[in-house]
């Protein structure tokens, strides 16, 4: 198994980005890695080449390029050259730290969506209170218009990364929608309903909302790009701007709030413990055919250590072709 | 100005709603209030009746009612029949703490909306970090459905809303998107981003994404009800949950955690101060003849007492005709 990594993109490449990989190569011996790169700055850094081998690049996708346009013009980036050598069938999945919309797009133009699926998803995993497993939502952005059965397709593929990653026997399926109760929605969500509750082979639980997502009542979470966008974002900017305002209050107060600070500082560990996801690994684009991961840029080397991990699981459960599989029974039953 | 109050809505009602009423009672003698609900009860907390009118009503409509039939079958209840007072012209504007979509059915069906308007919103105000006055963001969910029309109308009427009760000159008004570029969004925003972009009157700042919220970028929100909907819900749930994992982990740690915890506290009430918005009263429903305002179920005395200030602001400045009359001069100079 080979997993092409684009050793340019995020804050701290391609040092945090190789370390990782190292890290990984050591735990998983039957893994294989090429790193697309700047080898001179690769080269730097790297411990040991054992089944790691590197491809020279010289173009860079910043986090400011835009997306497509950046995919067409800078083919001799490591991104694009990444994704290229999936798409020949060189290596078998690719994963990135760069520029989110620019994945998107290598994922869709280069790498390809596989037949039965019509646009592809991007799903995260958020922390959820109640269990480490965390909650995957999709999509939260990789399209901004949805149709009911785009939504049907995402639930099937979350479903099945659930089993097969999170090792979850029935995954519980929910509809992010504007209440519970089943006649909830706009038309699209209630079409979204209706089409859930009646496929086959996913665990549907009904409608949440968006104030329950941390909450675990769900291990999937299926959206329209839009409306996920908005929940993962509100959600995410939340979160931070109450642990900056609690930082800020606890710092700014003089010396014995400091000292309170200091002593109460452990158990407040205890909630960024609850709040880290870095062991579920990184978003995937799921729809490709093959597997496309995106890790956040400012990932650490245990954050890329779990995101080959959690490749890993989805090439050794065929988890792809798995989705593909039951999409074309579907098309084949109708 | 005489205002209809449902005294019968909220978790400790007809308590701390008379208590509310008869505090703003104190400070602005030239309003009356008219309060409708179960006689006996009522009179049990009143201390003084001066401008305060009772209306027995033997119906109320439950938190668990659906809403449109709840307004239809129960007539005499005190939501039904404050609203069709305000409806007869008795009084000037209404306010209840009760079940929200009853009295979003009772503000559309039974007052009405203004002529020009297509499809009223409902407007609460989050706090932010860096304002005393928050952030007003419509529509959260009066409408499952939208159409780039309505967010324009809403726009405005947020405009005219903020200069008008929070006094704000030029109020800052942002579109809710999944990205901060022009070019950004389905169809619908980005429809209504142009139609924003063209609308005189109002200061329009473009795009702003949820993780923002919070952060004070705007004066006021708008969205279409589905996505606002879910951003509201999904800040008010994050930050729920992390106050509430923020507790116990100081509460659940053993004496020294509970000591440092004491030191800290005042420092933390700072930051309930920064995220409390009870001054700002309660969310509108703005598009009716009349200005409507829910409040919290849980809302205080003090609460209250703002959501009347908020009310006499906009009936001093006639904040409901003056939209109306943007939306007749916009409509005869097509």
């Amino acid at each position: 198994m080979k997993i092409a990594v684009d050793a340019m993109g995020g804050d701290n490449a391609p040092q945090v980005v190789v370390e990782g990989i190292e890290k990984a190569r050591d735990e998983w011996s039957d893994l294989e890695f090429v790193l697309y790169g700047d080898e001179t700055k690769i080269k730097e850094v790297l411990q040991n080449n054992k089944n790691i081998t590197i491809v020279h690049t010289d173009e860079e996708i910043l986090g400011t390029d835009e997306p497509v346009k950046a995919i067409r013009s800078k083919k001799n980036s490591s991104m694009v050259r990444a994704a290229r050598s999936v798409k020949d069938g060189e290596n078998d999945a690719m994963f990135s730290l760069g520029n989110t919309g620019a994945l998107l797009a290598a994922g869709i133009f280069i790498i390809g969506r596989i037949k039965q699926v019509d646009r592809p998803a991007l799903m995260p995993t958020l922390p959820v209170t109640n269990s480490p497993l965390g909650v995957n939502m999709l999509d939260v952005g990789a399209n901004a218009e949805a149709k009911a059965t785009y939504l049907q397709q995402w639930a099937v593929m979350g479903s099945i990364y659930a089993q097969d990653v999170k090792q979850i026997k029935e995954p519980r399926i929910g509809l992010l929608n504007n209440g519970s109760e089943a006649d909830k929605g706009d038309t699209l969500h209630k079409e979204a309903y209706e089409l859930l509750k009646n496929t086959e082979e996913i665990n549907f639980i009904g409608n949440v909302e968006s104030n329950d997502i941390l909450a675990g009542v769900a291990d999937v979470i299926v959206t329209d790009g839009f409306t996920g966008n908005a929940a993962l974002k509100a959600t995410e900017g939340t979160a931070r701007i109450i642990l900056h305002e609690l930082k800020k209050a606890l710092m700014n107060n003089g010396f014995f709030t400091k000292m309170g600070a200091a002593i109460v500082a452990p158990s407040l560990k205890g909630i960024k413990d609850t709040f880290d996801t870095s062991r579920a690994g990184g978003a995937v684009l799921l729809g490709l055919k093959s597997p496309v991961v995106k890790a956040h840029g400012a990932a650490d080397v245990d954050t890329i250590f779990y995101t080959v991990k959690q490749i890993y699981d989805m090439l050794l459960n065929d988890t792809v072709n798995k989705a593909n599989t039951y999409f074309e029974k579907m098309q084949s039953d109708k």
